[in-house]
């Protein structure tokens, strides 16, 4: 297993910021594109060096090719460079993997030598401008092995992932396309669908739009034709997602049409459901998941051991502190806590911190 | 017209935060809380005073208060105040006005005395804890005058909201909740929506999801009962906004499902649409509204008059740069331009800029 020598084919926004992440290890790749002005561009911004797909000596000295161009393009270009590249195993960023994965299998002579890939990382520019050498660190870089992957193959993508900063998760394809039309392919449509709906809300709207509109709908920025074939490539998965999504919209805004008391807390019920599987995100807290706790908020001295101070106080009152958040208040010397306790306990540490001086009170 | 003496009714992220604003000015305002330990917190942190609202002392020298309680509590608080306080105008901070203002409007002695106002910044975390001095830099914030409304109070609100930070914007209660359904009601809810299929997308979904998808949900962090009252209050238009994104939603999904060859392209038209109406907000490039120009990358030296040189040399073959945006690789010595041009002007732009030695290559 080796990925001294990588190639990159299509020096788009991730082939090129592939050439960038390694770039900072001091590994230089050998980048191609269709058209050779573009992977010039790439090798110029730093990602690598300019090769040629007709220069035998470009082909044939690499241990892996990333084959880095939009999932319909995927499986004819993997198959092609099998005639030209005797040596080495190849792996693909395709988004969509079922639909591309069996078109790969059945292009190749020798299928052992491929391996599936999607770093999943991106943004709504395209091109090698748009790439940064920062694009995969902590991000997740998906391997969908086929039956005939060899170990190798399948090792060199995984290398070749983690150089690059990313975390490797071994996936079927079949699982990979679900929850990737959970958490990419539907996120992108429903943003879509969100922000065309600003058209048709008046002059004003788009004034009155803040931070909330444009976060949930900075995706609707991207690429149509990029997102038309992906959509396609994952139709099943995808539409499952838009179906329930949309069922969800509908039953809600009959509750609300419908005027009576129930729309309040139907509507309370979603955002807590909302909650709850935000909560399973990687790094957020988990005390927010499953059950919800009360908030009490106490002044805090910006001083050492006062949060010490403080926590003794509360165990001291018999409360058991399930988590915390902490804001320091800029230019200030004080601080601010947010002690997440079992609702029960709310009252009693309010009143118990109270009693030994800290101004404490509830935040819910 | 003055608002030297405010006092801030409501002592959580708004209220706070409005009291962190004036500070910075030097102005001190007066905070009072249903719970004192709250407004003592927030005048802890910067905010101003706390005041005690059975303290005539401290209720009757104000110009304007501003009643920042969630919106199923404001018409009553109002109310309370107007007893109470003689001098003062009154605004609110409601995200939801028609409901609430008819109910201002029948409670109060002296409707006169208030103007309806809401400034359009938040987090998905609330309390004292989470204010920021700097959360209505830029934001808009909302004027929606009675009929009844003195030239007083109108002016006391909008002079409040400059020196806040905000940009005033006056607007009918109607037409203010059909924007904000479009802008923040609906997208919170669909983000809770989106965010909830995660719960039921295997154990491996919140690995693989990605910077997109915590964008598009990042509001479904936010509080379930403030959203639950938010949206019963401005049922009908949010119930339109969410029944327009479910019909777009099962339409896309019911192409999907035909696997015929129409889904693709609709999927893109989709998104294309999405594309135009983020190009209405603010500070987004026109030139990306209405129709699609085509991109060709450039690599460009970082050194004075290269962009020059570049658009002369566009300019010499005839062909007009619509718009353009530049990205500076990091610790490298060249920068990337896009050039936005007519679709039928981009090959010939490529071999003009070549024929004079520019790396120049089509982005689409």
């Amino acid at each position: 297993m080796s990925v001294d020598r990588v190639a990159v084919v299509g020096a788009g926004l991730i082939g090129t910021s592939i050439g960038l992440a390694l770039a900072r290890r001091g590994q230089e790749v050998t980048l191609f594109d269709r058209d050779p002005q573009r992977a010039a561009a790439a090798a110029a911004l730093g990602a690598g060096r300019a090769g040629r797909l007709d220069d035998p000596d470009d082909l044939d000295d690499r241990d892996h090719v990333v084959v880095a161009v939009p999932p319909d393009q995927t499986p004819q270009v993997v198959s092609e460079l099998e005639r030209l590249m005797f040596e080495a195993t190849f792996s693909d960023v395709s988004s969509v993997k079922t639909n591309v994965l069996d078109e790969v299998e059945t292009l190749l002579r020798d299928p052992s030598r491929f391996c599936g890939g999607h770093p999943i990382a991106g943004r709504e520019r395209g091109g090698p401008g748009a790439a940064q050498p920062t694009l995969f660190d902590g991000a997740v870089w998906a391997i969908t092995p086929l039956p005939a992957t060899s170990a190798r193959a399948a090792e060199d993508v995984a290398e070749l992932a983690q150089r690059c900063g990313a975390r490797v998760v071994r996936v079927s394809a079949a699982e990979h396309d679900v929850v990737l039309a959970t958490v990419s392919h539907a996120p992108q449509l429903v943003a879509s669908v969100l922000a065309a709906q600003l058209a048709g809300a008046g002059t004003l709207a788009p004034a009155l739009a803040g931070p909330g509109f444009r976060d949930t709908t900075r995706l609707a920025d991207s690429d149509p034709d990029l997102w038309g074939a992906i959509a396609a490539a994952n139709a099943g998965p995808l539409a499952g997602v838009l179906e329930r999504v949309a069922d969800d919209l509908e039953h809600l805004a009959g509750l609300l049409r419908g005027g009576g008391a129930a729309a309040g807390p139907a509507v309370a019920d979603a955002v807590a459901a909302g909650n709850r599987a935000r909560a399973l995100l990687p790094g957020k807290h988990r005390s927010r998941a499953g059950r919800s706790f009360a908030r009490v908020g106490v002044v805090l001295a910006d001083q050492p051991g006062e949060l010490g101070r403080l926590l003794s106080a509360a165990g001291a009152a018999g409360v058991n502190v399930e988590d915390l958040s902490i804001d320091h208040a800029p230019d200030h010397p004080v601080g601010y806590v947010d002690l997440h306790v079992r609702p029960e306990a709310a009252d009693r540490l309010v009143h118990a911190l109270g009693g030994v001086g800290w101004a404490a009170h509830r935040n819910d």
